[in-house]
């Protein structure tokens, strides 16, 4: 296919060109003094008054204004119209030329989940063969890229490579693997190279995905900042089309660095992002694949946000099978009937993220098991907006919801992914929030276990056992015998973990048991 | 003056040398095969558990080890001893290198301040006059050096340049302005390599300061985490000596970019630094030069934080005398007497942050003008941490004396620098913490003038009144003419604003009336 080559004109002037060429002896024209104010104190200086008149005058104002100041309509009229204009041109307004991708149907790439935590399967691989498809469909409008600083294999989106190439220009070894001219997989270890080709390739009209080390999205925070500080100015900005969202998913995260250690643990870009207005913010942690694929669908759909999707990589039990996943993803937050008693609860184990999930459930059949008269309920979180009042996000959820799921009165144990005093920001206006206990990550790690990276924090299922007993009034008194046995078992898992490198068969081996609600 | 040279060795090897040259047909030794595990399921592939066997022999055990499996002692013998060592070399365990700083006394560069908010000074340029000696008094030791991305000038530091230069290796031209070989100022618009030139040069036991545009410090907000985990880290390693602290100065404020706008508004790397280990990070928002030049006093003789300082670099009023000053940064928090009501106040007005604590005192002189019969008590915050639980941060404030400052049961508005919800996130185990109602910045801004960004973010004196009337019990019923006036006066200001390009005389013209407390 031969193209159109474009002309480009490349203008080089001195800094502060036409200003004067000296001020008090220095050098100004063509130097770092043109910098912001060439000729200062002009009020006061009748010196610099006259050399900014006499600047100013080499322009020949009688030439360009008429007698009243205004524009002469001969020089107004040499000014480009329409679409012609810098700022009216369509690829400087890429909404104008945005299409809507052709996606495929999600639910097609489902895993199949007969009950809840009897299958594993790895989140990301599933997302990989979506993406893969999404790839091929769109490939006639060339307009869908998938960026990423050398992860995306790293990452199992593998898949996509059935589909595309990575883009390379440059010499080729034998022993490569998928590059190609033409590819749409724009692969290159720097995150700030990925974040700048996406953001042209966002405002230019198309659409992108970017996936990264959750530890080290923190290197584009600042061109975040612009580019979330970009759609809130051009909302209000009526000439301006909606562009198509920017979303990251951040996989590799924080609980599952067993060989990389403590310098890849950091959950903090989901707080950096909660700092820009909530208009244009969107923040998923999708507990399993099929939640995963439905909250891609959605994000790929979107307009004129930032989405920001969390999910791990690893094999990891699946909860819902996909009619259950979409309608989770449809309210956000929800009970998990499934894995809760009946009625009113006497403690709430919230839940926001793959691995929290995961131990939440581990939790409520320790104390299912062990503390029989404490009823359960368990609430997950996909979308974390949610949990803001409607007042304070547009995905917030109204109060009376809100309590109806959470309970104003009973003890909230929340297990979240990333630093706890982001769920008290969030919910801290809610009736339920003084009953509110988050555990989460606390800046404690190292190169270990999965299960030990939770004890470090107390986000494990015994702390969370223990933490059920510290709070359901009456359960310090009678269940002392049961905080001392989750103790214990954490001691020993620790020293299992140092004995063997690995975590505990108890851990390992845990499933859910596939009990169904008491009712 | 002459210096020894020292050889320096480059050794280059193969990604993966000595490993396997193909594995499965594909070439791996010299190849990005060799990343992570180049020989996979070695527990299920005969054929890759024979090549890792093949592999490893050919290091010769039988040579290195004794039938025991022990290390031959004369093998063992080979490494270096003591300080030779490469982790105990003491070029790699800076502190051992470290010298404290010859540090002139911070008071003789007082701001006279014979009366509360009489006089005018920029906090940066009085500071610069203190770092301009402490770079003299150490230029005999070559250990104390000051780094900015170009804007040491612009941040009003350039007193600096009396003592010292740029470093500037390169061509020099005539126009250009103190550039040397031997200058101790590291300048580069590269945020980037700042922070590796500082972190390099403290970790080889020199002291650094290091200034910056507030918005855009987020540039390094990745490397910062990597040198708090260091910290973390090494402070449970006991042959690790403490280096010298990594400290801050944030200027050029979101408050006071009436030139440069929303790009350059963003004080979110306070949140970002409060993600780390409490044990490693400090935080100070001086609210004028004299506490600014003690907080610095205090950041230069510290050792093992990251200290982050916000000042902004604009004339405005100062508040404390340096006796004042110590006192008030000694404690960290406190009431301010000379502003406040004597006994229980009706209302805490708290503040942190220059520009706020100038709003908070306006407000307090509106209060008193137009609701004359409420007891307003004046707090300011100058030691961001204090606010803490002391179980949660080592300067946090116990609970009791915290109680004394804030009352437990009277409303608090808090006037604060950054994104409000850090306050409620450092605040929400105190006891009068559903009384606290914080304004700051909530990503709303453009350019325009200072008391346009504090209204467009509802900080502003007349808000802060109207805070006051919502709050305080009583008073929505039989103020509402004062809150109606409050708005009044705010709508008028904005007008002001957009008909002159600058705020209106009532504001420009302010200050503190020298009203001493009522007793």
């Amino acid at each position: 296919m031969t193209r159109p080559r474009w002309p480009m004109v490349v203008f080089c002037t001195p800094k502060g060109w036409t200003g004067p060429s000296e001020v008090d002896g220095q050098k100004t024209e063509g130097s770092w003094r043109s910098h912001q104010v060439p000729l200062g104190d002009v009020a006061g200086n009748p010196e610099h008054l006259q050399r900014l008149e006499a600047w100013l005058a080499r322009y020949r104002p009688e030439e360009l204004f008429d007698e009243n100041g205004a524009l002469r309509p001969e020089l107004a009229a040499l000014a480009p119209k329409g679409p012609r204009r810098m700022g009216a041109n369509p690829h400087a307004n890429g909404g104008l030329l945005l299409k809507d991708l052709t996606l495929p149907d999600f639910r097609d790439y489902a895993v199949e989940v007969p009950k809840p935590g009897q299958v594993v399967a790895e989140a990301t691989r599933v997302l990989g063969r979506f993406l893969r498809d999404v790839m091929r469909l769109n490939k006639p409008t060339r307009n869908f890229r998938v960026f990423g600083p050398d992860e995306t294999a790293s990452n199992r989106l593998a898949d996509l490579f059935e589909a595309t190439d990575r883009a390379w220009m440059a010499e080729t070894l034998p022993e490569d693997d998928h590059l190609a001219p033409d590819g749409r997989v724009m692969e290159i270890l720097s995150e700030h190279t990925c974040q700048g080709w996406l953001e042209g390739y966002l405002l230019t009209g198309r659409h992108g995905f970017f996936s990264n080390y959750e530890a080290f999205i923190h290197i584009v925070d600042s061109m975040f900042n612009q580019h979330a500080k970009w759609l809130k100015v051009t909302r209000g900005i009526p000439w301006r089309a909606p562009i198509a969202s920017l979303t990251y998913l951040l996989s590799s995260h924080v609980w599952r660095q067993d060989h990389n250690g403590f310098s890849h643990q950091d959950p903090g870009f989901i707080d950096h992002v909660a700092n820009k207005k909530a208009e244009v913010i969107r923040v998923y942690l999708p507990p399993d694949a099929n939640t995963l694929l439905s909250v891609a669908d959605h994000c790929l759909r979107s307009r004129g946000y930032v989405n920001v999707v969390v999910a791990g990589k690893q094999p990891q039990e699946q909860w819902l099978d996909m009619d259950a996943a979409i309608a989770h993803c449809e309210n956000g937050l929800g009970v998990w009937d499934w894995a809760s008693d009946a009625g009113a609860p006497d403690v709430v184990l919230a839940c926001c993220g793959d691995v929290p999930t995961l131990e939440t459930l581990a939790a409520a059949d320790l104390v299912r098991r062990h503390l029989p008269g404490v009823r359960v309920r368990v609430v997950n979180v996909v979308d974390l907006m949610r949990l803001q009042p409607a007042s304070e996000h547009p995905h917030g959820m109204p109060d009376d919801e809100f309590d109806r799921v959470f309970t104003t009165d009973r003890p909230i144990i929340f297990a979240y992914h990333g630093y706890p005093w982001l769920i008290h920001r969030l919910a801290y206006r809610r009736h339920g929030h003084d009953n509110l206990h988050v555990r989460g990550y606390k800046e404690e790690g190292t190169t270990t276990t999965p299960f030990d990276m939770l004890m470090l924090n107390d986000l494990d299922r015994f702390h969370l056992v223990m933490d059920v007993v510290d709070r359901v009034p009456g359960l310090a008194a009678r269940a002392g015998d049961v905080r001392r046995l989750m103790v214990e078992r954490r001691a020993a898992c620790r020293a299992y973990t140092r004995e063997h490198g690995e975590d505990a068969p108890e851990i390992r081996d845990w499933s859910w048991p596939g009990k169904t609600r008491t009712s």
